[in-house]
């Protein structure tokens, strides 16, 4: 029977910034796969419980998109042998962590998998350093991107992914305002309700649709993500097995 | 002797995504203040733990600003009778959740007090969801707002906080361009290196004078922090209380 993978956030380095359904699937796992930055006393405790873990981080031989097609494959290769797999990235896997391209392999290879949230270092490190990213007077907004493209600086709200939270009482005029605003019309949305809890449900659409059936159906606490990200997502939801 | 005030973050709903750090002063409180937006489950796990739990969220008698008002003064009351106090927010404490204010009153009255960070709903939920906040050729960026104030949505990436990730090379760069394109040079920035590590070092300098110091002095891992907000972290890492 093949196995499954769990690609797990490990938080920005403090091993009790793991989560406990992090370390639920560390104790279920045949095999760790993990990454440079994920701190050195995490796996210091995950090889103290006995398990078996192979670095797969950077190294000076290998180029970024070689040493990601060998973790695809490696990780393929152990679930078809029937090994249960963490594949331990530092912070949250789908922020800025590659997760998402190895979510699609899996996928293309027909793997079970499940993506289990980690602390990102994006707000896990200024919080853990007493620095709010948003306070009243000062700031209510946040906007994220790396040093690898200073062009992202210039980009305004109106292009990356957008999240909005306590959104779900406007979400007309919001989606209004982006496309006067020259976001596209057809731009993916995704509305989650009840978010991590059993009752979660996601809505799919986009800026021109997504209003009426939110205003129809959610009742709950709802998250707004927009972006081409979401249309990824939905593939990604289409095809995912579920249950820890 | 006064008590400490544990600001403690819940993550999005589902008990398994506290940390063990978040467990960990729930343990040792005497007594945990939380909100409406901490899961039910939550709740009920820390009652069967033989917790005293007062409920400090929402309700339809009193306005925002006289809830928060009594929650400061009976985190401040509880403390100053020797007990150890949780206060436990949904998500992550200063992602829109006041809990920069609350940081602000315990400093005004001498309360020991420390920031511990939880998932917030932002990345947990769609990352739970399986939907990726950034991909390769989709987006590189998120900008992160609520449903409050829809004017955040025409904000460029020149107001609110902006998070850097993997900018340590290009600080020099960065500051520059954003110099160029209006902010002020004085707009307070922090770099954090190693962050949550305890080799964690914290740099506060402005976009004129920063880069020189991170050029000469960082040489690990380091997230930039740039706005208004980083002026009060500096304020609340003078004054904080340590070790948990």
């Amino acid at each position: 029977m093949t196995g499954k993978v769990y690609i797990v956030g490990a938080g920005p380095g403090d091993p009790e910034l793991l989560t406990v359904k992090a370390l639920k699937a560390i104790e279920k796992a045949d095999i760790i796969l993990y990454d440079r930055l994920v701190g050195d006393k995490i796996i210091e405790m995950i090889r103290g419980m006995g398990k078996d873990v192979i670095y797969v981080g950077k190294n000076s031989f290998e180029k970024g998109s070689e040493r990601q097609k060998n973790i695809n494959e490696l990780m393929v290769k152990l679930a078809k042998e029937g090994k249960t797999v963490v594949r331990l990235k530092g912070g949250d896997p789908f922020v800025f962590g590659r997760g998402g391209e190895e979510v699609e392999y899996l996928i293309k290879h027909n793997i079970p998998f499940e993506v289990i949230p980690g602390l990102s270092s994006v707000i896990a490190v200024p919080t853990s350093a007493c620095i709010p990213l948003t306070h009243k007077g000062l700031s209510s907004t946040i906007f994220v991107m790396t040093g690898r493209n200073l062009d992202d600086i210039g980009k305004s709200a109106l292009s990356g992914t957008i999240v909005i939270l306590m959104g779900k009482e406007r979400i007309r005029e919001i989606c209004k305002k982006l496309i006067e605003l020259g976001k596209d019309k057809n731009t993916p949305v995704a509305v989650i309700e009840n978010g991590t809890l059993e009752s979660q449900k996601i809505y799919f659409g986009n800026l021109e649709n997504i209003a009426e059936v939110v205003e129809r159906d959610v009742k709950g606490v709802a998250l707004i993500v927009i972006g081409d990200v979401v249309k990824l997502g939905e593939r990604f939801n289409s095809k995912r097995f579920s249950s820890l």
